[in-house]
C-alpha cells in the first residue's frame, strides 16, 4: 500500500484523471471498449492508495506501445480449454484488459462447473491484482488473481534476480461487512515502498533489499546496481524461503502453465530494456480463478459466518498504539472512498510525466 | 523442516516404526484400510524430516480419541457438491484419513471437469499438508493442500492468538526433475522450530514469537505463557500482515468455506486442553485441491518447461557459503532416501512416550 498525501501533491479530481488515461488509451488505438476497461483497472489502483500501479504507469505503457510491445488491438483467444479451465493467449494486449477478459471467463467456468481457473499467456502488466479477483465478489464467488512480472527478487541463498514481486490476490465476498481482499506482494516490501523511500531520500529497513553480492543493504537505489528486492520472510532464519515459494508457485501457475515466459526470462516492464534473446514462452502470465460460494455451502450461510470471523478478529485485543487488528481490504477501501469524494493526489515527478505525455500523443492537457 | 539427526537419538529401522503406528491405530478401533493410511500419513512425515509431524503426534491422537473427540471408525461423507468441488464432512475422524479422501474426490472431480476443490469440516490434525498435495502427482495434476489449527498465532496488531500455523502446500510435477513441493507453515516459524530450541536450551530469534502482550521475544517457551507465534514477515515493517493474510485465507477456505470452527474456535489438539463451549462449526477444516495439467497444457510440453525452470533457479549464482539455490521439496526428498535406507532417529522423549503408548494400549512394545 503506497500511500502519498503529502503537502507536495496536488489533489485531482476522479473525473479528470479518467478523461486524461482514457484519451490515451485510445489515442494508441484501444477499441472504445477496451479503452474504458484498461482506465478503470488502472483507477482503480489511484483510487486503493496503491499509486505505484495507477496513472504513475500510463506513459510506460505507451512506451511499450511505441517499443511494439504492446497491442493495442489484441485478438484475446482462449488456446486450450476444460469445463473447468482454460488457456488464454492474450495477443500481447494491456495486462489491464486481458486480465478482466480472462477473469470473465473463470466467472463463466465457475458458474458451470463450481470453480474457474484460467491461465494467461502472452500479456503484459495487469495492474492491481486485487482489481481482478474483486470481479467475482458480485457474482458471489471467490476470485484469485495471480501474476509474474519483471525479474527483480533474489531467491532465497541467490543473488541473481530470477522472479518478480509475483503478487497474490484473493478476494472473499461477506454479508453486512465489507469484503475480504488480500492483495500482497510475495517480497517484503513492494517496489512502490522503495520508490517512496528514494523520493524522500530515506534508507530502507535491513530485510527489503539486497546487494549485487546478496549482501544486506538499506539503499533504496541498491537494484539500479544489480541488488534485488526479498522474498517475504527477510532471511532464511525468518523464513524467505517461504516467500521464496510463494513466488514460485505464482509464476509456475502464471506462465509455465499457460506457456508465458518465467523466472528470468520474463520481459521487462520498461521500454528501454530489451527482452530476452531465447524467450521460452510468449509475454507475461497470470492465472486467475473464481470459486462460487453455493458450490460449497449456501451463500447466507457463508456470508453470515464471513461478517463473524470479520468482527472477531477486527475487535481483538491489540498491542499498544493500535486501536484494531487490520482486515485485509480495509485500508485500500477506505483510502477509495476518500479518493472518489477528494480527488486523488499526484506526485509532481507523475504530473510532468503525464503533461509530457499528453503533449507527445498531441492530446489536450487537463492537468 | 524439523531436522533432529543428533547423537542423542537412537535410530529405528522403517519398518519397526510402521509396525507399531499401524498396531495403535488398529488397537484404538480403525478399520485396517484407515490404520494403513494413517500410519501411511504420519510416518511419511518422520521420513521426510518434519518430526514434529509424525510419531511424535501418535500419543496425542490416542489421547484425542480416549477424550471422545476422535472417532476412529468415521463415516466420511459428502455433503455438497457440484462438478468440480464438494464439501466433506469429516465424522470427527482422523485428519491423517479423512483429508486422503476429500483428495481422492478433488482428483476425481479434476479428472471430470479439470479442477477440483474439497472443503473439509469435522476433521482433526492431518498430519503434514505435503503427503495430501502430493497425492496429485502420479495423476499429473498439481495438488493443493491447506488446514486451520490450534489458535497459536497473533495477527499483525493482535496480543489474541486467533490463528493456526495454517499451512499451504502445493506441488507440481516435473519430468526428470523431481516435483516442486512447497509446504510452508503461514508463520515465520513452526511451532516444530521452537520444540527444538525447548529441548537445546535456546533461544529463538527475534521476529518468532511475542509475549502475552504483543512484545518481541527470544523465549522459546513463550507460548505457555500465553505468548503468540508471529505470522511471516516477523514484523508489519517486514510484511507481517502478509503472512496474516495467507493464514488468514487458508482458515477461511478451510473451515469457513466447509462448515468448521474457524480462528480462535478451532478445537486445541491437545486432549487436556477443552474446545470453546460455543463452537461456530465442526472440528476442524482443511482445503484441498488437484488441477489437472492436460486441462491447461499438453503434459509433455509442462514438465520439460518445469524442468527448464527447476534448473534454472537450482544453477542460479549463490552467496557466499551456499552452494545452490533451494528447489522446494528438495530437502525433504533427499530426507526420506536418507531415512528410508538408514531408518529414522526418534528424539528420547519420543521414545518414551511411545514405549509408555504401548503399554497402556497393552501393545508388545518394539523399540
Amino acid at each position: 500500500m503506497t500511500y502519498l498525501y503529502t503537502m507536495e501533491n496536488a489533489v485531482y479530481p476522479v473525473k479528470i484523471l479518467h478523461e486524461l488515461a482514457y484519451s490515451v488509451f485510445k489515442k494508441i488505438g484501444c477499441p472504445d471498449d477496451h479503452a474504458r476497461l484498461a482506465t478503470d483497472v488502472l483507477l482503480s489502483a489511484d483510487l486503493r492508495g496503491i499509486d505505484s500501479h495507477g496513472l504513475a504507469r500510463l506513459s510506460g505503457y505507451v512506451r511499450l506501445w511505441e517499443a511494439k510491445r504492446i497491442n493495442a488491438t489484441p485478438d484475446i483467444n482462449v488456446v486450450h480449454e476444460s469445463p473447468g479451465t482454460a488457456v488464454v493467449d492474450g495477443d500481447s494486449g494491456l495486462g489491464l484488459v486481458v486480465a478482466p477478459k480472462a477473469m470473465e471467463i473463470a466467472i463463466e467456468k465457475a458458474r458451470a462447473v463450481g470453480t474457474g481457473w484460467v491461465s494467461v499467456r502472452n500479456s503484459n502488466h495487469f495492474g492491481i491484482a486485487g482489481y481482478h479477483s474483486m470481479m467475482a465478489l458480485q457474482h458471489d464467488m471467490i476470485g484469485w488473481a495471480m501474476t509474474n512480472a519483471s525479474p527483480l527478487v533474489a531467491p532465497t541463498f541467490s543473488v541473481e534476480r530470477l522472479l518478480g514481486t509475483n503478487p497474490i490476490s484473493v478476494a472473499i465476498p461477506a454479508d453486512k461487512e465489507p469484503p475480504f481482499v488480500l492483495d500482497m506482494a510475495t517480497t517484503t516490501a513492494a517496489n512502490g515502498k522503495l520508490e517512496i523511500l528514494q523520493r524522500k531520500s530515506k534508507e530502507a529497513p535491513l530485510g527489503w533489499i539486497q546487494t549485487k553480492d546478496g549482501k544486506p543493504s538499506t539503499n533504496p537505489h541498491e537494484l539500479k546496481d544489480g541488488g534485488a528486492l526479498i522474498p517475504l520472510g527477510s532471511d532464511y532464519e525468518h523464513g524467505s524461503h517461504k516467500g521464496y515459494g510463494l513466488g514460485a508457485m505464482v509464476d509456475i501457475l502464471s506462465a509455465v502453465l499457460s506457456g508465458a515466459n518465467y523466472g528470468p526470462w520474463v520481459p521487462p516492464f520498461v521500454a528501454f530494456l530489451q527482452p530476452p534473446a531465447d524467450p521460452v514462452g510468449s509475454g507475461i502470465g497470470h492465472f486467475v480463478g473464481a470459486m462460487r460460494i453455493d458450490a460449497f455451502r449456501p451463500v447466507h450461510e457463508f456470508k453470515q459466518h464471513m461478517d463473524n470471523w470479520i468482527k472477531r478478529f477486527r475487535s481483538a485485543k491489540t498491542t499498544e498504539g493500535h486501536d484494531h487488528v487490520l482486515i485485509h481490504g480495509d485500508p485500500e477501501r477506505e483510502m477509495k472512498e476518500k479518493r472518489t469524494k477528494e480527488g486523488v493526489p499526484l506526485n509532481p515527478k507523475v504530473v510532468d510525466d503525464l503533461k509530457e505525455l499528453a503533449a507527445r500523443l498531441n492530446l489536450k492537457n487537463p492537468l
